[in-house]
C-alpha cells in the first residue's frame, strides 16, 4: 500500500513535470523568440525544440512508464503493449518533424546540418529510437515473433530504452545551451553571461527537463513497481515453450527413423 | 561462464573507452588549446574539461562498477568498499580541481561565473558527488552506522549513483559543445559549422564520453554481474540484525519494570 502511494506521488511528479517541460519550451519560443511558423524563417526553427522536448523526452518518458501504473496491471498486457508502442511512435513522429523543421530552417538560411556535437548526438537519439521501436514492433507484437528472440530481445529493449532516455536529455541540455548561446550572445540585446530573463527562463527549462527524466528513471529503476506476470501471460509464454519443446522432442525421436518415415 | 566473459569484454571496453576519453580530451587541450598552465590565463582553462571528464566520468564510472569485477568476490568486501571509496574521492578531488581551473580563468578574465545551462548542470552534479560521498562514507564506512540506515541508504545510493553519471554525462557533452561554439566562432579560423578538424576531433570526443557512460550503465543494470553476498556478509548482517533484535527486546522487557530497575 506504501509503495503503491510513493509510485504515485512519484507518477505525479513525473506528470506535472512533463508538463512543465511542454509548457515552459513553447513559452519560451513563443515570448522570446518569436512563435511559430512553417515557411523555412527563423520561426520554423522554433518547432525544434518544442517537438525535440515534447516528443523526445515528455512523451517518451510517459510511455516508458506507462506499465508501472498499478491500474493497469488487472487488464490486458496487449492492450498496455499497444498504447504503450502507439505512444512511443507519436514520440517518434514528433521528433523527426522536429528535425524536419530544424532541417528546413537551414536549408533556408545556408546553415551547414550535423556540425556540432549536440547534433551528432541528437541524430544518433532519433536513429536509436527509430531502431529500438522497429525492434520492439517485430519482437512483442508481431504475433509470429519466436519465444527465444521475444526473451533475447526484452533486456537489449529495456537497456535500449533506458539509454535513449539519456542520450534524449543529452541532446536536449545541449540543445538549450547551443540556442541560447547562439542568439543571445549573436543579439544586439543583453548577452548570455549577462543572465537576462530568457536565460534564466531557458536554464529553468534545462533543469526540469533533468529533473523529469531522473523521476523517470527513478520510477523505472524500481523493482517494486514493475507489472507482475498474470497467470495469462505465463500461460502464454507456457504454450510457446511447450510448442518449442514438443518440436525439440518430435524432431530429436524422428532423427532416429528412417528418412521417408521422418518426413509424417 | 559465458556471462562472465561477456563481462569481461565489456570491462575491456569500459577501460578502453575511458582511456581512449583521457587520451582525446588530454590531446584536444594540449594540441588546439595550446597545453596547460595554472596562472589565471587561457591556459587554466584547458585544465578544466581535462580534470571534468577523467573525474567525473572516467574514474567515477571505474569506481562504480568495481564491485562488478568477478575475481573481486572472493575477497573480503570490505577491501573492496575502501578501493570504491578511495576512487570515489579521487574522482571527486579531481572534479573540484577541475572547477577551480574554470573559477580562476574566469577571476582573470572578468567572465561572470554560473551562467550557462551547461555550468548549471555541472555544479548541481558535483554538489551531489560531495553530497553522496559524504553519505556513503556516513552510512557504509563508519562501522557504527546502524543497520536501518544502511539498508535504507542502499537503494537510494544506487539510483544517485546512476543519476551523477547521468548528470556527469550531460555536463561533459554540453560542455564540449559550448566550448567549441564560444573559441571556433570567437577566433579568426575556421568556425565551428565548417567542421575544421578540431571541431570533428573534439565532437569524436563526445562520442566517445557517451559511448563510455553507456557501456557503464549496461554493466551496472546487468543483474548477473552483481556481486553475491558471501556468508561472512550475511553473518555481518545476521549479527547487526541480532544485536537490533537484541536491543528492542531487553527495551521492551524492561520497559514493564519499575524505573530503578530499568538502568541495569
Amino acid at each position: 500500500m506504501r509503495s503503491t502511494v510513493f509510485f504515485y506521488v512519484s507518477y505525479t511528479l513525473c506528470l506535472c513535470l512533463g508538463l512543465l517541460c511542454v509548457l515552459f519550451v513553447s513559452c519560451w519560443s513563443s515570448h522570446w523568440r518569436g512563435g511559430f511558423s512553417w515557411d523555412g524563417s527563423a520561426l520554423e526553427f522554433n518547432w525544434h525544440p518544442v517537438l525535440m522536448v515534447s516528443g523526445l523526452v515528455v512523451l517518451y518518458g510517459n510511455a516508458a512508464v506507462v506499465y508501472r501504473v498499478p491500474f493497469t496491471w488487472k487488464q490486458r498486457k496487449h492492450t498496455w503493449k499497444l498504447v504503450h508502442a502507439g505512444l512511443m511512435l507519436l514520440a517518434l513522429l514528433l521528433a523527426v518533424l522536429g528535425l524536419c523543421a530544424v532541417f528546413d530552417f537551414h536549408r533556408g538560411f545556408n546553415i551547414t546540418d550535423l556540425y556540432s556535437l549536440h547534433s551528432w548526438v541528437g541524430i544518433c537519439t532519433v536513429t536509436m529510437f527509430a531502431f529500438q521501436w522497429i525492434l520492439g514492433l517485430a519482437g512483442f507484437l508481431f504475433p509470429c515473433s519466436p519465444l527465444w528472440f521475444r526473451s533475447g530481445l526484452k533486456p537489449v529493449h529495456i537497456w535500449l530504452g533506458k539509454t535513449i532516455l539519456i542520450l534524449g536529455l543529452i541532446a536536449c541540455i545541449s540543445g538549450i545551451n547551443e540556442k541560447l548561446l547562439l542568439t543571445l550572445n549573436g543579439s544586439s540585446g543583453e548577452p548570455y553571461n549577462s543572465l537576462p530573463v530568457e536565460a534564466k527562463f531557458a536554464n529553468s527549462l534545462g533543469i526540469l527537463i533533468v529533473a523529469f527524466g531522473l523521476v523517470v528513471f527513478g520510477i523505472l529503476s524500481t523493482k517494486k513497481w514493475r507489472r507482475p506476470e498474470t497467470d495469462r501471460e505465463s500461460v502464454h509464454v507456457s504454450m510457446d515453450a511447450m510448442v518449442i519443446i514438443f518440436l525439440f522432442i518430435n524432431t530429436t525421436l524422428k532423427s532416429g527413423l528412417p528418412y521417408h518415415k521422418q518426413l509424417f
